[in-house]
């Protein structure tokens, strides 16, 4: 017997590109249309899609400043290390900043933090480029992704800590209290999360409490998308982080009814419009 | 048949009269043995035994400002809010402050944090006379004893921290770790905890591990004395909180043969000192 079940998708309130992002794939594209030699420090987001279309649009994305001899160099939404900065400067380039303006905020909170005499704690993963730029941004900044880098924390120390911009409250908090419970002389922590992200973060687990499965579109490298991913996996073990429509595993919908979407702040709407819309069309029953 | 199984006991490394307690009782009799009417306002260490002996040398114990019409008042290790003193100020008294040096850091703290811009909070239990005092030392204190009283908060506040001198290393974590996870600009933390304190329960937790049963002895209201008996209760399950040998059940010692004791910063030597030799001749194997 052949059943026609068509999936019913809701998709989060709150997904897609943040300001941040917005503003650095904007600035690229003013400045591709104007200009041939035009690079960016690593990719501009975490998206290989949205990196590939506008890699046809002339951006070519290096790793190192080295690898740029003239033309226009674009600093992405996760910023640079002032280093980084310094060295394009000296080769002369043309430098465009698109650094999100609350990354920014946490570089010069870095700063600040140190010139009052604090030892700078970053809580986030050591290899995310926010999180490489802002330790370039003071000595020794000393990186906590989780309980098992708590070794690193000097003792009776004055800490001045902030937070990678998209981890959740959740795990700032756990990790504030582990340090609170070491043997620390004070500790200046200053919340730089970004609440765009967390006001998606809350609108994914809202939407994947109540659909069969949950998707979450985005870079496999983008920590957002990821933590997105992991809130919602918390929740709904049918949580599947996927960049794309192609990389979906069918089956994976068999017999389910509801299917919630949502996206990292570095997926186009491209992305999002075309999952959603296969999705609808999707005969889950004759899967 | 008799068997004479007599009790091995062990004393905490730490235990007994802190430096604090030490100094206000060392205060008190100096100025007793020079003076006839002395006050103290509340009682000088939470230790009814220390207490009434005090009182016997002549210090009389009073609850208010209004009590007392003349003579010298002791402001007993806990401290006074600066209301009380500008009081005692105002009618003339002679005052003699005992308040433990690290207890009047905390009110200085309290004072320079609402000085800059924070709203001030203490982790610490509301009616405990050291809270009392540093409450009275800034505006609108928000009192913080467990997760039931966050929603005191301010949202998106500069909140300014510190600890009630004999908290755990482990629940000033847990707090902070809690308040991290709440809607915060930024979160000013001075560890404010007694050191010694710390090591007093770390000493106690450590002896407790090693015996059959513990004692903890002190003040049923000192709360110093109440963490240590909480966190050996964690730890082993035959922990009692007494406040002298006359208070002992003595069926809870059948059976047992090792017996650990400590004490908190109020408990006088005397009480430790008889305690311990009426449990090493106590015949457990008897009882």
């Amino acid at each position: 017997m052949y059943t026609s079940d068509f999936m019913k998708v809701l998709v989060a309130d709150m997904c897609g590109f943040c300001h941040g992002v917005r503003n650095a794939i904007s600035v690229a594209e003013k400045i591709l249309a104007k200009e041939n030699n035009v690079y960016s420090l690593g990719p501009i987001i975490h998206n290989k899609d949205m990196v590939e279309r506008l890699a046809k649009s002339g951006l070519k994305t290096v790793g190192k400043v080295e690898e740029i001899r003239s033309g226009t160099v674009l600093i992405r939404s996760h910023g640079a290390a002032p280093e980084q900065i310094a060295k394009l400067k000296e080769k002369g380039l043309n430098i465009v900043d698109a650094t999100c303006i609350l990354v920014k905020r946490v570089q010069h909170i870095a700063g600040e933090l140190e010139k009052d005499g604090y030892k700078v704690v970053i809580i986030g993963e050591e290899n995310h480029p926010e999180v490489q730029a802002v330790v370039g941004c003071a000595r020794d900044v000393v990186v906590i992704a989780d309980e098992s880098d708590l070794h690193k924390l000097p003792q009776n120390a004055k800490l001045g800590i902030v937070c990678q911009t998209t981890q959740s409250p959740e795990h700032f908090g756990r990790m504030l209290g582990a340090m609170g419970r070491c043997n620390f002389s004070e500790l200046k922590v200053i919340n730089t999360l970004c609440r765009e992200a967390i006001k998606r973060q809350e609108s994914a687990v809202q939407l994947c409490r109540q659909v069969d499965i949950m998707f979450v579109l985005g870079g496999l490298e983008s920590a957002n998308t990821r933590r997105l991913a992991e809130l919602c996996k918390k929740v709904n073990q049918q949580t599947f982080h996927l960049q794309n429509w192609n990389e979906l595993d069918k089956s994976v919908l068999s017999g389910k009814k509801t299917a919630g979407v949502t996206a990292g702040a570095s997926t186009p709407d491209w992305i999002i419009d075309e999952f959603v819309s296969n999705l609808k069309v999707f005969d889950s029953g004759n899967s």
